[in-house]
């Protein structure tokens, strides 16, 4: 895979699905700043577009948010669409500066089909000191079935943002990631559900912390944690 | 009353009660939004719908959110129609996960016309310390005639988030109680009379939390209070 | 002045300028959600009509909102009209359940036009402990010329928080008084200038309580102060 | 240049200009109040329009928004000119009070083609306590390279507010600066990057602040910060 191909080397029924991801991921920004997770045009939403023919997934696409553009302005026609490597393959702009992190996520966890980036305020504070937010609340339980983990610290330009990311998740039931000095990347089965465990992410992160300011929460037992999760993950919802 | 019943079973008074009180509570719903009081899909509403003939209450129905549905999405149609066990008696969706302990609470407080659950950010940072909000502020006596109380930890599933509920709410005249590590659930003569006790609710919770961080806000004297509280609930409004 | 008189028994020029303030009342009572100063059917404010051959100002009314009345109703129409006794003149709905405190203020104070009332957050958090706010911004010594003052704890009912509001602020620059337990009372020449200074009230508690969060504010001469407010006073604006 | 020149003495090209600099100056106000960096009539937003032929700068002018207008009403019209040193050139309006301030500004900063002021509340608690804000973040090492500094306290009436400006961010490759005890100023080569570093100056602010009141954030290191600013300057965006 190269950039010499085009979205039109891709099957049709893929060629569909990418003009139907695009419309989602585009309706799907307008979620980050509605609940204040971003400001101007921090943060990105993607999500995996999968190859009908090639199973290991190493045909797949994402479509992501192009760079420095703002939440105003996006439309459908200016998501642009990535290989699995983080090279452009359609599209008029260049990709969100966070393409290759996402990038890395889709290649080294085949499940995941959505991803989002934000440096939401109370997520982004427990970044900067690199503590992982405990499990406190019985909604945390739901979402993260226990603590929200730290990532490594790491500087753009390779692929140790994706690196941490993939490595910090594969150790737990969170769907979130607190990159150290950084900010939160969570994932999803589609990019709607990455944008929920943003959300929740903010929520707990804010909630956990502002309880933190006047004593200490009471912990939460590991048994209540896990039927809550298996519970909210198997029954909640239609 | 058994899910072989349906809403067909009951008064053509009642039926058309239950389509006003759709129309209330899938407006109320707004509310809790716009007051930042729930994120996603998170929070609930649900109001009493008596059936005219039985006077112990045992017969009456409750108009509830469905689960898991966006507060973007929800109609009067959406609303979904439960007996007092909690059984779907109307409706095309599953009714929310907390369906339990709002007919927990409709069973044994037949005063109680509307409930109201949320995960408002400062209540629900009080609850996962366990702490009762003290009453300092005239606008608490007014409305909650004393401290917000702490219900107990109380795993979903059976019975015991309604009767932590009843329990903590029939011994003080709050309509609002903190369930641990959970968050704030509220109840009125109506449903809109629980969403105005879930806004005001935060609004201490967020006041007093605040007032704290600096150091210790002036007790109200018990007399104070119970005569702020005799005031506002027979003098104020139209 | 008693019940039996009407607006009718008012002078045409009066009753003229009664309907224009009911709109710029109306009106300014949108301020009040917009910048989060009051939740559901909390605050109020009122402006002053002069008589018009009656220098001693004893025969001035107010124009007020009615009590209990949600902000998305709020209509010139529903605003109630009182004479400086607190008693309703004209309007079909009860007044605002602090009308005796605005009547109290006119009535003492004969330059105020306008008065505020509100909960907002952190200036009421500042009253549950008592504090003034101390003047450690510019735009504070701009607008207030000094701190923000505490007065005493009053109950509803006589005129007790009127007398609180009149005693504090003739010994103060402020347009702000922080009533203790209560929240925030401000005046102005009219309801607009009365709400400006809710509105910067409100902001310079939550500066200066964030500030005092994480240490101590510089404290500003008494001599900046004075240039600053006298300069504020009589250059700023058009 | 005094206050016997008008427009109408300056080249076409530049009328022109200063045409559309109105437009672009006016609707860069709403994002003021848009993101919550000011209240009522405060803050303010200038761009300098270069004069064509005079390549010192000497004869530019600079578009900046009226004294104490409210956010609703600000139209391309209402936007008045002024020369560098300060004086109204244009406008039917008095210019904002912080005018002088923002002269000076672009009389010793050439490369300086637009300037905001806000009193946004976390950067104002900052600058109360005169506290420079430590570069923890990622994204404020991309957007500021280094520290927020501190100005000096100075008084509005003559140069001393412009100059501990100039003086403090030609030290510094922070595009903000926190004037004690008052609030933020921020530049740009044009009035948008200049309302872009206020927004993320508060942003930063708010997050470093929030991490603070629970501990220590982890420092970045100096060659992290050199890394993260020279990429962001040179490849971020469009």
């Amino acid at each position: 895979m190269s950039s010499s191909r085009t979205l039109q080397d891709y099957p049709e029924a893929m060629r569909d699905q990418v003009r139907r991801v695009r419309e989602v991921v585009a309706g799907l920004h307008a979620e980050l700043p509605r609940y204040e997770l971003v400001v101007w045009t921090a943060g990105n939403v993607s999500q995996r577009v999968r190859h009908p023919q090639v199973a290991d997934g190493s045909q797949d696409l994402f479509v992501i948010k192009p760079s420095g553009v703002s939440y105003d302005e996006l439309t459908a026609e200016l998501m642009v669409v990535c290989t699995l490597d983080g090279q452009l393959l359609d599209g008029t702009r260049a990709p969100s500066s966070d393409t290759a992190a996402h990038a890395y996520t889709y290649r080294h966890m085949p499940h995941v089909g959505g991803v989002v980036h934000t440096h939401s305020t109370y997520a982004t504070a427990w970044a900067a000191r690199g503590e992982p937010i405990p499990c406190v609340l019985t909604m945390m339980a739901d979402e993260f079935g226990g603590p929200i983990p730290v990532g490594p610290f790491a500087v753009i330009g390779d692929d140790s943002i994706g690196r941490g990311i993939v490595d910090t998740l594969s150790g737990s039931r969170s769907p979130a990631v607190l990159m150290a000095n950084h900010g939160p990347f969570t994932i999803g089965p589609d990019a709607r559900a990455a944008v929920k465990a943003a959300v929740m992410c903010e929520e707990v992160a804010r909630t956990v912390h502002i309880s933190l300011q006047l004593g200490e929460p009471t912990p939460l037992d590991a048994s209540h944690i896990d039927s809550l999760y298996e519970r909210y993950q198997n029954v909640y919802g239609q």
